[in-house]
């Protein structure tokens, strides 16, 4: 039963622009199949349609016909079986290329097997030389430069991190090596003709060019740690396979965001007494479209955004200079201490609302779930969007697997941590042992022999730690297990292992790191 | 060496009135001894001394000598060995018996045989015979009553706490069954001459009477869960000996309480932007007093104090009525989702500043530390007090030891959950074989078949939830190891195991909670 294995391999894989996240495990380089015209040889007996027979089937009550490739099939029986859900509605009645090229997770030998028990026909040969005329081109052509270091979990859209012996060599992470998590293309936007709007409140809608978010109001600078929902999916993996992009444990990164306080801009905007008698949540939609149109979107929940010490930012710099296409050129959401997925990049509309957003990302991602839970009986009702991350750490230094010389005689390790919430990190706990003993770890925050920075007010503590212990190697031991657990100022821990808190999603893996090493004879 | 024995048994222990604690752990009910009038035949023929000659050696400098049941002691070698710190100077060139009373740690049979070393000479029968006159009332005598069913870990001063079967069958906690921990005397104080001091402030004291509290400010209700720092401590214990109450799983209560709110207070005494630029801390001053006149007191951050959202109150009503002896008559404060000990009963100061409070509760106690921590390295300067609290949950139904009869087919866990920081409990995983595979349980926030309580907002979720599940009682296992742990909606979750999260006081014990119950044959 095909309908019944697609369903099986892809269930609940390709919501939305989710799409790429499983297939990123398997191929971590995906590229755009060459969707280049057939040899005649291939063609098979079926009818021969042409495309306008073709597109009158675009609906579940016409069919829903697509063609690949010069194939024609009939995917209706499919259509409520796709985990994207009915953005497959609109490839209906024309070729499935250009979208596949936005959702790379499609160029699979799975999928093309799938589709091929759909196939009714041929295109004919003179409608298909059309197509291949007007072929597509590849969305993320524009997509900016990058750099050759970053560990590329997938291509299109572009998510990568740096190496983790490299992530803790700055404080401040420079922007090439800040991990980079796009859900589509990179948009080009132009700075000068940039809007965002603001909507939702009773003056109105309240447009804004970049130029008015840097002059009209105060600039404000937040050293920040951003972390992706998903860092260190991947020791969830070596549990249980899990659904998403394979990242290892540098899908954070800290920077100095500067730019306009939202609550500045929500004030001007008209917030007052009155709207918050009745506003529970602020959206913001990105200018990252779908081929649907549909933005990029999450919300936050006003309070956030409001609380004078909630520090959330329309970020217009990053490390001082203006924010790289990558991470969200002109405009950003920065929220602090709030999971990645809310800082919302290439910002082009901010909405106050009595409900939190409807996007998928909102709603159909980015939650946490039971170990129990499985995609059977996932109900993401009952879950809230994840905002704040809980305590987090890792190693960076050393990598897993690395060989120490015996003649060392001590041995430094070094990592990075960090809690949502704006909770400061107060103690990171080294184990060289598998957890039997601990040692504490020296935190710091600034680059090393530079003074810290500023404590930061309570509840406010937006940045990570970066941390380091060097300790007497334990002798006689061949193998080292070293582990890490960092403790925030409300006491919470890591929890000990991966699998009570793995989830079917891979999201929130913030149980101890640990590393094994061998110790080496010289 | 008698010195070194003293120091390894108490070390640590009797710091301030900390003092009960560990012998709690072995005496549970602790007594004041008879200071009574002894028989001529034990007098040594030792020199004998009087008070007066006594009363000169009250420094380092000229001795340290006490007298106890009329012996003289020169304890000047033991004063910096003494683990309640300088306060044993209190003492000097007097009796012992009236801080004993306070203290009652001190009766011990360790204790007398460490003093003995140290004798030098006898009481004059005529000084002996007045201290017998002037004997000291007990301190405690003035406690109230207290309901039969709580279990007591200490007498004086008074800590105790429900059975947890009990603790769970009401959403709000009555007042007679909320647990109690006291660190003195409950003072009596009268109502009508009650006045709170407000300091700290550029207009100078401001001076409260129970009436004004009740009449100028807006009378402002929050349901809000208590847990003392020590709750769990028990299971801290069964891994390596801690120092402090054997508190069980029930120092935790839920009570809806009513008062003023201290932001309100505190702009009425003048607190303004001015105030804002250097106050960060405000201190809460007790009226239970040691014999030294100090009172309990302990500090918070002045942003959650004054935060609108924060709901720090000064309480005048438990559960709808005036609030009752044990727990701060006629006044306390009320702060929600932070440690007990910051929520001062029987307040009689506040005071407005830029340093923490220099009191023992918080630079001395209440704080967390690593596991590999000890008291003779622990450094309090390099931890934080605690104030907000992490994550929490344990099973008060079944009892750890129940027995479950087969024939019932189902099983029914039941139990609390809470997170401090106004973190809410979104979930609470349930296992029945040892963690291997997990259930989510049932959440409440009210009374069984009642409503809940409303949502709280963001922030906000001061009240614990409880929580129930029934599931089918697993074939063929003759025991079950049920365990508990919860998440909060910043996605913390419970550590697994204890060892890792030990430290010297036995605080902050929140890893999953777990019982083991037998399945027997009808």
């Amino acid at each position: 039963n095909w309908s019944a294995n697609w369903k099986r391999i892809v269930a609940g894989v390709l919501t939305g622009t989710g799409a790429v996240l499983t297939y990123g495990l398997l191929y971590q380089e995906v590229e755009q199949a060459d969707a280049g015209l057939p040899t005649t040889e291939k063609r098979s007996s079926l009818p021969v349609f042409s495309h306008d027979e073709i597109s009158k089937h675009r609906s579940l009550e016409d069919g829903v016909w697509v063609t690949y490739k010069g194939g024609v099939y009939d995917i209706t029986e499919f259509v409520p079986m796709h985990p994207g859900g009915n953005k497959i509605l609109l490839a209906a009645g024309g070729a499935l290329e250009p979208f596949w090229a936005l959702y790379a997770v499609h160029d699979q030998e799975y999928v093309l097997e799938i589709l091929s028990q759909y196939k009714v026909g041929e295109l004919s040969v003179e409608d298909l030389k059309k197509q291949h005329n007007a072929k597509a081109s590849d969305p993320y052509s524009s997509d900016p430069e990058r750099h050759p270091v970053l560990r590329v979990n997938s291509k299109k859209p572009f998510n990568a991190e740096p190496p983790p012996e490299i992530l803790t060599e700055n404080y401040i992470t420079p922007h090439v090596l800040f991990f980079k998590r796009n859900h589509l293309p990179v948009p080009q936007v132009d700075p000068v003709s940039y809007r965002l709007q603001v909507e939702g409140l009773p003056k109105g809608a309240l447009t804004l060019s970049l130029k008015d978010l840097k002059t009209r109001f105060p600039k404000h600078t937040v050293t920040a740690t951003l972390q992706c929902a998903g860092n260190r999916r991947s020791d969830m993996n070596k549990v249980k396979q899990v659904k998403g992009l394979n990242w290892g444990i540098s899908a954070i990164g800290n920077a100095k965001w500067s730019g306009a306080r939202l609550r500045d801009v929500l004030l001007a905007a008209g917030f007052g007494p009155e709207v918050a008698k009745w506003a529970r949540h602020v959206h913001f939609e990105g200018l990252d479209k779908d081929v649907s149109g549909s933005a990029y979107g999450t919300s936050i929940p006003i309070n956030k955004a409001m609380n004078e010490d909630g520090d959330v930012l329309l970020a217009y710099e990053m490390n001082g200079e203006d924010i790289p296409a990558d991470h969200g050129f002109p405009v950003r959401v920065v929220v602090p201490g709030v999971v990645g997925a809310r800082n919302v990049k290439w910002l082009g509309r901010i909405v106050v609302s009595t409900e939190e957003s409807s996007s998928h990302w909102q709603q159909l991602d980015y939650k946490g779930f039971s170990p129990g839970t499985d995609w059977s009986k996932v109900d993401h009702a009952s879950s809230p969007a994840i905002q704040e991350l809980p305590v987090q750490s890792a190693i960076t230094i050393p990598a897993d697997g690395a060989e120490i010389d015996r003649s060392d005689e001590t041995l430094t390790v070094k990592g990075y941590a960090w809690s949502g919430g704006g909770r400061e990190v107060v103690r990171v706990d080294v184990s060289l042992d598998g957890g039997k003993t601990w040692q504490v770890a020296q935190l710091r925050s600034g680059d090393k022999g530079q003074p810290d920075e500023p404590s930061p007010p309570p509840g406010r503590a937006w940045a990570w730690k970066l941390w380091e212990l060097t300790a007497p190697l334990p002798p006689d031991a061949d193998e080292l297990e070293i582990i890490c657990k960092a403790v925030d100022n409300s006491y919470n821990v890591q929890p000990d292992s991966i699998p009570p808190i793995w989830n079917l999603r891979g999201l929130l893996s913030n149980a101890w790191h640990r590393v094994k090493v061998k110790v080496t004879e010289d």
